[in-house]
């Protein structure tokens, strides 16, 4: 892909965001980015979300540069350069183990990269991960590495390996020191499960919260219930999910996403001091859910929350247009309800007077800002398109359109 | 005490309200009260909340009735008769032992009780323990027991049996399938820590919780976490806060008091469905107890929550004026101030600009209630005027003054 002649080779790439159901929390080693415990992800569509990236190197390029969303970044800061480092550790690799015709100088060459997500990052989701596997896969391309990227992405933030492929991910956790086994593994592709639904809560976050790298280390230094979780509870956990994967069992799966991110929460709530990701409307959305499956007699709709009070909901296809009407009603949208709803179109459905009376919840208009609807979706993808490069041919940001 | 003679034999006693410092949360044998972990508690002084009852046996009494707070409630409830009839076992015990003179007959008179709380049961401060620990103590004078009351108080409500005691009291989870070395001791009398102080912030809950008796349930039957942390948390923590205790230790007594509190907080998160018993309000008192030491550089308050989201604070008598102004600060009352602070007077102090800064919470108007300042105190008491007596000569309740 990369050669001598060409003054400038440019790769676009685009990848994906991952939900953990079961979750990551608390490194082993702070360096490498080893996790303490496993953990399983499930890739949502690049419709909805994602992030796109242009690598470009050229031989008259004076140093290495990055631009996030329009605007030029630190490219000194650590993550960053581990990625760099690790890519390029990679492409040596590849180059003296001789398997292949020599492959040009392009090792010594810069880079230049650009990045954009298609969703603001305002909204609170976790763009990290897809952030440094698009890095990853990008820098791949440029340099020519076909090998494993997880380490790459890892370097760069732990569950950016997961977003590595599409479907269900795992992370093995690994043994090694080094970390070479700590690697992601897809459990099954995005075409396994095609009724599978997510839904993305957003819900405004009146502070601010504290950042997952330093949370996870607070947790491992204090709370004993996290060593006992990570050691104890999730092996078991991370089979099981994988069995409810496999079987396409629901009920299973959304009990078990449930519990696990419950679990984690409590890891934070045992961090001294205390660390609080949920706020209360997070808690109105575990209640709505919780009284929507109790009054079907099933687990129809699983929640799932990260560092932050928006919810991930999972849910069959035959689920979605009630479980949105019951949204919309305990979170009545405070403006034009047009724009409530974003991404895959949901029919409009209301709700039954026995369900609405089942709803033990307060309505809180404008508890839920928005609902984003997507699905599962694939792993990153190269853009043959060279109007997508969002480096012009003289390794600049093109100008917005 | 008790005498054929008499046609009415009556006592009236009184019990304290205690706080748990490590946290009792699950049962082991839910008919017997046995706890799957031990508990240590703080009683508080009877000046600001006690529990007053009266006990009254007669030979003309036709069956055993109750009232509580001028209500008669229904006396064949299970924890009510499980009293009765521990209470009654320990008499015939002690009769038949011979050691003393033969005692009236007086076992088989049914028996008049009648409670009352010196705090409104609205402010949804754990009463059972007080009512179940005055309940044992009267009834044990009126019958003539003087034996270990811990199990006919634990029968009734397990915490209770730490109300049995002043000061500094833990209730060992014994190891006997009886549970008869399940039992409260004294850790420290009252007298020990002299400037020990204790704010209860009563906050307005806005929605039914689960009751304690329910919620431990499911927590023992769903929670990873909560059996770990009985069997290996919680043995360490006895240890090291009687040490903070005896030592009177306020740092290690506040950090541990907190540490404890999260921590069972956060095996309710683990349990499934989450139970949650914390409000917003109750995090925005976390994180304003947290600023404040952060501010003075060391452990200067502690806070610690039950099964609700009223905050109990421990503090020494130098630092109650500047925290109450904290807590003002944070919470301004919302109708007239004076009645904001009740209990223990307290000086007024205001805020240092410093410290107004360092309180990083948004002032909430209304979020705490009202404040009610107490301290340690002493165990449960036999008033001797008989006045006090809540059961007129007739064995029924006297009309309200």
């Amino acid at each position: 892909m990369a050669s001598e002649e060409k003054p400038l080779v440019v790769v676009t790439c685009t990848a994906p965001v991952n939900i953990a159901v079961i979750k990551y929390w608390g490194k082993r080693d702070e360096d490498l980015v080893l996790p303490i415990n496993s953990s399983l992800s499930v890739t949502l569509h690049q419709d909805q979300l994602k992030t796109t990236t242009t690598a470009a190197i050229s031989k008259d390029f004076t140093e290495d540069r990055i631009w996030l969303n329009g605007r030029e970044e630190d490219v000194g800061q650590p993550r960053l350069q581990a990625c760099l480092r690790e890519i390029r550790r990679l492409a040596r690799k590849r180059r003296s183990t001789g398997d292949e015709d020599p492959p040009p100088l392009s090792l010594s060459y810069k880079v230049h990269v650009a990045s954009v997500n298609n969703f603001p990052t305002a909204a609170g989701l976790a763009s990290s991960a897809a952030g440094y596997a698009c890095l990853a896969y990008a820098l791949a391309r440029v340099y020519g590495v076909d090998s494993d990227l997880s380490e790459v992405a890892r370097r760069g933030s732990g569950s950016a390996c997961r977003s590595l492929y599409g479907g269900f991910v795992e992370w093995q956790m690994g043994e090694r020191a080094d970390g070479k086994d700590s690697v992601a593994r897809q459990v099954a592709p995005e075409s396994h499960w095609p009724e599978l639904r997510v839904l993305i809560l957003v819900v405004s976050a009146d502070r601010k919260l504290m950042g997952s790298t330093a949370g996870m280390r607070t947790s491992v230094e204090t709370s004993p219930l996290l060593r006992f979780r990570a050691e104890a509870v999730v092996p078991g956990r991370m089979a099981e999910m994988t069995h409810c994967v496999r079987e396409r069992d629901f009920q299973g799966f959304g009990r078990l996403t449930m519990k696990d991110s419950n679990q984690f929460h409590a890891t934070c709530l045992d961090t001294f001091p205390p660390i609080s990701y949920l706020s209360d409307i997070s808690r109105r959305i575990v209640r709505l859910v919780h009284c929507f499956n109790a009054h079907h007699g099933q687990t129809k709709v699983a929640y799932t929350f990260d560092a932050g009070p928006n919810a991930v909901v999972f849910t069959l296809d035959d689920t979605v247009p009630e479980f949105v009407a019951a949204v919309r009603h305990c979170f009545p949208p405070e403006s034009n309800g047009d724009k409530f709803l974003k991404g895959l179109p949901v029919s409009p459905a209301s709700l039954s007077d026995e369900l609405r009376a089942a709803l033990d919840v307060d309505p809180t208009p404008g508890g839920v800002k928005y609902i984003i609807a997507t699905q599962v979706g694939p792993g990153p993808q190269t853009l043959d398109d060279p109007h997508a490069h969002l480096l012009g041919p003289d390794g600049l940001p093109k100008p917005a359109a």
